[in-house]
């Protein structure tokens, strides 16, 4: 994976104090988590894994890149730490930071455009992505939630702001592979709803680990969220709710890629490896 | 053009806080010039205009207009009129602001995805967007002209800032439209410099325009470089030097035009008409 930000960011002809911010949020590191699913769903559906695929895996992760570097910005939640590092207007100034995650939008596609697979496919993902992304999926989401901060949302509401703001980057990797892998519109549609439980459980969990976690284990401040009286699935749920809603989601997915697995030639156990992770007793 | 944006950001489905903030932007109008070179330049070829061919020059404008968002904010330009008319953060907030540029960075590729045109065509017209728009071109140069305003430029240094940062977004409708009439390499590389000679046109324009014109005529305050001591064209060249840059840049603009017409069956009246509007006596 670093190995495409590197030969993306490192050409000779780009400016460097540009590459340099943008470098620095790549490597903050991070569970790269979407570009694993990506990689993880291709290689269950019998695909070995080509550069080719990597850029693919990268354009996802750069979006998701850009959403941490413009929600730290002070205008937005003003957060001085992001995985345990100072964040990225802290060390290169606002403007720079806001200048980062914009190239960090439009980079991706790039990326999308110089992936050598069929032009058909390759204009799916790029659809896919600017889905997810834009005022259709992960931005749309940023604003509902930005909205909410003042108002008790009920659980059908937070559910949508997240479905919208971290549910549909989620569910990329998984409707991507199976663009990549040419499946059906049937499995296209099983792995969306794939990502759309795998996402909420994600959101869920990070809500659980806001009450449960330290600093050094989420690499962030913990308990943000109720000192900003933030609605959340623990103040909805309380928090025995709240993991019985993640196991929930996590069952439901495993029951699709259960499905998959008898439908088609899906092997799904790196998957299913992914999802125990996701797990919280 | 408008029926595009309104037919993309009018969807039910959409969050009305976000699309609010983006049309304020959107219909803020400005001269539309992208869109419009890239349909001339089509129409030249011959080619009829269709719904397809708008989603391509809504996408640049999107893009174009979230970079005037992005720019106008506190932590970069602090501007508080665009357009003559109050800039996106003095009305919707930064928070705001920030996201509706960032949805206009996104949303364009969903319009170049969804455009009926040959799949290997559009997979052209995304990697031109994304080398025009982000680390390789438009906001590369913004850094590129962050940096530079604290030091004294060399003409050749201004010239590489303004290349990127409007020069690129203002070559693609140029290259895009040769993509779309499925020119020859040759020509494409023939209006990759015709637009590059109209951009720079531009620039030049731009700075000459920041002396001698009016709140009214330009629609933001003037004399904003001056006072900011920036480098411009009129303080490497002073006031008749930049008119004579100008002048060779549009004189070069027509040549290509003029050699374009001998060897493609392109007739390059309507593009002379809209360079016609940059001269300045």
């Amino acid at each position: 994976m670093t190995s495409i930000f590197d030969d993306f960011y490192d050409a000779d002809d780009l400016v460097s104090h540009l590459t340099q911010s943008i470098q620095y949020s790549i490597q903050a590191g991070g569970k790269r988590i979407r570009p694993l699913f990506l990689l993880e769903t291709l290689q269950a559906f019998g695909v070995s894994i080509t550069t080719e695929h990597l850029k693919v895996a990268g354009a996802v992760e750069l979006i998701h890149t850009s959403s941490l570097i413009h929600d730290d910005l002070p205008a937005m939640d003003n957060d001085d730490f992001r995985r345990g590092k100072p964040t990225n207007h802290k060390v290169f100034g606002e403007a720079q930071a806001i200048l980062a995650g914009d190239a960090l939008l439009l980079d991706p596609y790039l990326l999308l455009a110089n992936a050598d697979l069929p032009s058909g496919v390759v204009v799916a993902l790029v659809r896919e992505l600017a889905l997810a992304s834009g005022s259709h999926g992960m931005v749309a989401g940023q604003v509902l939630d930005m909205d909410g901060e003042t108002q008790t949302l009920t659980f059908e509401q937070l559910k949508q702001i997240h479905a919208l703001k971290t549910g549909k980057m989620l569910t990329f990797p998984f409707v991507a592979a199976g663009l990549i892998a040419q499946q059906s519109d049937e499995v296209i549609l099983s792995l969306r709803n794939l990502g759309e439980k795998v996402g909420q459980a994600f959101q869920i969990r990070d809500d659980i680990l806001d009450v449960t976690a330290t600093f050094d284990q989420i690499g962030k401040t913990p308990g943000k969220d109720e000192a900003a009286d933030k609605s959340t699935y623990i103040k909805l749920l309380d928090l025995a709710g709240a993991k019985a809603e993640l196991s929930a989601n996590l069952v439901a997915a495993e029951n699709i890629l259960a499905e998959l697995s008898r439908t088609t030639q899906l092997v799904p156990d790196s998957i299913l490896k992914q999802i125990e992770r996701l797990k919280i007793d």
